[in-house]
């Protein structure tokens, strides 16, 4: 109880260090992307995939509307997971930055840039008061000088590259699953596969076109392209993931 | 006892995360919402369909006065439920947006626009110190590019689309009906019927043409049409669910 | 107890929600409108009235000091309750929004328009910090376009139209009395007449010319217009509510 | 006791209401008023009359140096009670807005005008955070158009008009003497006799010139005037009035 | 217990009042005042005398930089107590308020003028948040068309006028010595040598030269000047004051 | 117990002292660091070393993205201990610092220029409110005129210059590793051994070349240099401090 | 226990008074000095010392990085004792207030005006919120028409002038030991033997020339210099004071 009590002493406080060194709001907005449906990126060698679970509330909802992977630039897609409203703060940001550097350097933002400017951002927000952080998680996946990128940036403001990774619900789950079963030589088809059946083992009733989202980067056109449900079914049956959807809806 | 005294401290903190990464300000905001009055938004073939229940507090008191339909634009209605004042600081947001957009683009604005410019509105208030959330949700319906669309607002800035929701007071309630009833091949006359039946579902004392606001936008001239009470009573009859109104008043 | 001591918590922070949706700061707002004087207004065929109870301290104080009845325009008149010194900041404020109106437009503003853009300023207070919600409600009546018309603003920004109202002091009973004899064809006079027998039916000493206030806005001339002392005693003998006035001076 | 930490919890928050409707920091403000001796203010037929007891604390102090009366425009005198350096703010004030209304309009400010230029300013400091109410009371006193005019401010910003009044300790007393003995048919000099009677009323020790200031404005050459302490002595005899006063110094 | 509890909770709100309507800061400041040495003002027929005690902590120390009389300006002197970098911020506003005076009007500031700029200066800082009062008080002396004038300011902006007064520490005892042997037709050395007498009254040891501080602003030249200590010696001597100060250093 | 709810109480206000004059923020920022992996810092004769241990979480994570080196300048290097996010901020302003020293003098930022830029800046951050301190340590090396430099940033803003130092996790035992075995007549090949020695001396498991990062600024070209992988493999196995890092990834 | 916490309430306001007129921020901070290592000034009849122990924590630390002794302007050295990083920022303000000077009237900054100008700054973060006191005290030492002078600021905003005086740890032994053995017609020479002595006074290993800073400012050539080890070495050698240096290396 008193390790309790001594802890609300510095979550009330917005942008101060607890005494082992720690940032209690920065770690609780962590928890709000825990709270988020997971989302997963992976880079392969010709490309970036992004995959995220959209599952809706409600049958009358526009699956649509649930909007986990965003288009940056032509050749930058953004995966999301926590606070919906956040995310799409920074997406927003995000893309302005990709606008800016195409207008300043008539040469499209790089996605390590892009990664840290977004990151800079974010950790204002940790450290000058009058606001809270940012509750969201964000996958930034693209190409650069014909090399596919996959970064990650999370509500401490801090970036992380990676060849493949699960932010969001059951996030530890997923890359023990990544970890296991990537390669470095997948292309990107591979990487869908891979990709879904990622999100499958954390699913019980298998999974449906419906409640996927899935987008790719590809070497070829550096061309961020998002996949039709019917494309997502052609690969759910491929892998054999494709669940009794009729029953949910 | 416990668990509420913890709570207390994150209450008091407008913008900051709780332990399990919740911002309790935001939803105790969702709660304004619930304290209002239903409103209800439907999707069909050929147009969007606004209902609200405005029950008035005394018979003195001028019903249209008790605004939750509101005209945005030639194209776009919206509805709202939860705090009055709030509701109108957005609709005004709401229609200066419209306004802009049509001066500077020589077109009407989109209907998912208008939403999310709403909503990156609504998300400042969570996060930036110095003002509470809003406590209304809006339900946004118009047209197009000749579709009927139809999107909800709530108090974390997170927009959804819909094909027929409920915000407000039994809104649990209205959307196992809606659910249960809703087809996407209605029209608009249909989308009316349901509304009201999804009204009275929840009502104990049945309806009258003054307890209750309808408004449509069609497709065919894209216009806001607010119903009279005699139409109202018109529908109400047809479908039989007409009150003893003389009783009330 | 706890309910107490928990309610304690939102009250000290002046703009955000309760658990349960509301805003204390709000509802003790209106608290502070119960503590004042009742206002009456009432609409009639052709024009509206406002009376108001100005019962005074001492019998040295001027009555005239005492300002409940208020002209905005020339065709509007504002009856307040509650906090008065918030209530001169409230009619100033309308004052200058008239006169902007007449100077832009070159006509008078509407009763709404005013009305909207009071609660609109109203609204803010209880959003934004830094400052306490206006105390004080304002019965707003005139005439638009030659309709007589009434409103009402509360301390939460919130417009309402009404056939007749009461605010302050015994709203309750006084409101109680005028939905039993409130007709919507009543005359300027009769609806004076009505607002003297409704502020009698809570006044236990019967009513008196100097504890009373007494405006008219009429159609005919459009004209905002204060009753004097002699014009009230008139109306208070005619309908027999004369009180002992001699005593109490 | 609870209902004392009940009220701690209003008193800390600057300008926030009460449950029941109260702002107690100007409530407490009233009771800064009440630490300051009295201040008397009557209107007779041709003039104004300002008394004021300024006993001071040693020998030594220069009794002139204690200012309750101050002269605001050539037609218009001041008297306070209560905090003394905050009224010397708000007289600041006062001459400041008659100073620029002359310029202005080429013509004296009105004393009703001056006394809502300051109760405007008052009730800033009730409502808008980052600093406390004026802890003061003033009697404004004056001609307008050839008549006495007699206001008061008070720690809200609410103006009231008097034809007699007091401020400061003993004001209730103070008051029930004034109610017994006013007449509207008072002359200035018998207004000085009142005043005067009224102050011995409530002092043990009969008066002195030096412990007392009296000031009038009257119509004929609408001046303000300042006695001296042999005419304060003058009429103190001719009323009995005169106490020890060898003795106390 | 309940008294301090309860004392603590006004404590802490820099700017707001008791509910028995005190200012406990400025009360407070009042202590940081009583916390300084001695500080002496006497006025005279042909001049104002300032005395301090300037007993030193360290005979290492220079008593020079014990600053407690300070030149405002030609014909001003400033004697203060109580908080030391606290009177330094006001002496130095004082001198650019007596610089402003002469170069805007081209003759030296009144005494009471420069007195009431300060006060207004002090008070602002214990009306408006985010700053501490002031804890000093001042002596202001000086001569103004000829006439010594002797003024006091207090941590709560009030301005008195004295003949005669002491601040700072034992300033009861004191002033009870110089109201007992006041007399108004002194001329300045007599003024000096009370000022030394009333010091000597509270003084356990005897006076040294270097214990004191002695300024003088006189009539004839209107000059302030500060005295040797040389000069003080022999005052020290003709009244047969004179401590044992070598067994000090 | 009682301790540490005191120690509480100076935690909360971000930037004031403690009783014993401590600054609880800036220690906790200290804790920060030691929350992050070590930086080791060499001065030969001829240039500095950094080495850093940079383990990351996970296989799939690009160990490239893990920056615990940084190039400030051509001739400037900094290592970072603790806090990512922080880091990039000081980073940044160290780069723009650099950048504006040689556009305005048009030659290179000494590297104690540099330090102390940056510390004043951390030092703001500890004294002025509103903002929480850095959570991050820095080590910058470089030349200047010809000398290796090599410096210190802690939490409070304070600059130290080193011959060798340690910051971040098990900074004490790599300290006393550094004391017994450091000599100031090392060339820098021989520092890179003995950073590698004093990294290893609190490793377990022996190192490898991805979880190091290793840096060098030489005299001879005045160059910051980043070794690769390779490089870092070659001086592991010169010092015979190869883990089995098969095992591992 | 209750002293305690009243004590508490006290501390988190940054600038507000206590009960009995002291503001604990500032003795807090004098808190901070006393925890730096002990510095100390002394003037001569031809000139000032300033003399600091300045241990260290490592031998691996750079010695000439532990600044505590600063040149202010060609004819004024400034020791400092305390917080480091706070010191930094009260030189760097020291060092344009001298260049400034120096612009603006072509004539060095005198050294009373130097500390005054110090000192004022100091006061300001002492009364106004949003930041904390300096943690730091300055010896402020230098030549001013030929004369030397010694100056202190301490954390109040206070300036003394002093013949000699320590700060920092062990001051109050120091002080002691100094007004034994002080005389005003040292030379510096003599100065310098003195201030070793005393530092030797509280040091129980005896001195090492690496362990203390010295430098003097002479009234010949104005000339503020820093003294090497070797004539540090010398000076300890010719007072017997030379510690076992080589056993702490």
């Amino acid at each position: 109880m008193q390790g309790q009590s001594q802890q609300q002493a510095y979550d009330r406080g917005i942008t101060i260090f607890s005494p082992d060194g720690r940032l209690y709001q920065v770690e609780y907005a962590r928890e709000a992307v825990k709270r988020g449906t997971a989302s997963i990126g992976i880079r392969t060698e010709d490309g970036v995939v992004l995959a995220v679970d959209k599952r809706i509330r409600s049958p009358l909802m526009e699956r649509t509307s649930v909007e986990k992977i965003h288009k940056a630039d032509d050749h930058i897609g953004i995966a999301s997971a926590g606070h919906v409203a956040d995310a799409r703060q920074l997406i927003d940001f995000a893309r302005r930055q990709a606008q800016v550097n195409t207008l300043r350097y008539d040469e499209p933002i790089g996605v390590e840039t892009l990664t840290k400017a977004v990151t800079d951002h974010i950790q204002q927000y940790t450290q000058v008061g009058g606001a809270r952080p940012f509750g969201v998680a964000l996958i930034i996946g693209g190409i650069k000088d014909g090399e596919p990128r996959l970064y990650e940036t999370d509500p401490s403001g801090t970036p992380y590259e990676w060849q493949a990774l699960a932010v969001g619900a059951d996030r530890g789950d997923i890359e023990d699953y990544l970890e296991e079963n990537y390669r470095d030589d997948l292309e990107v088809d591979e990487g869908v596969g891979l990709a879904l059946k990622a999100l499958a083992s954390v699913s019980e009733d298998g999974l449906t076109p419906e409640g996927i989202g899935l987008a790719t980067v590809s070497v070829g056109d550096e061309g961020f392209k998002q996949l039709s449900d019917e494309e997502i079914e052609t690969h759910l049956e491929a892998h054999d993931l494709l669940g009794d959807e009729e029953d949910e809806e």
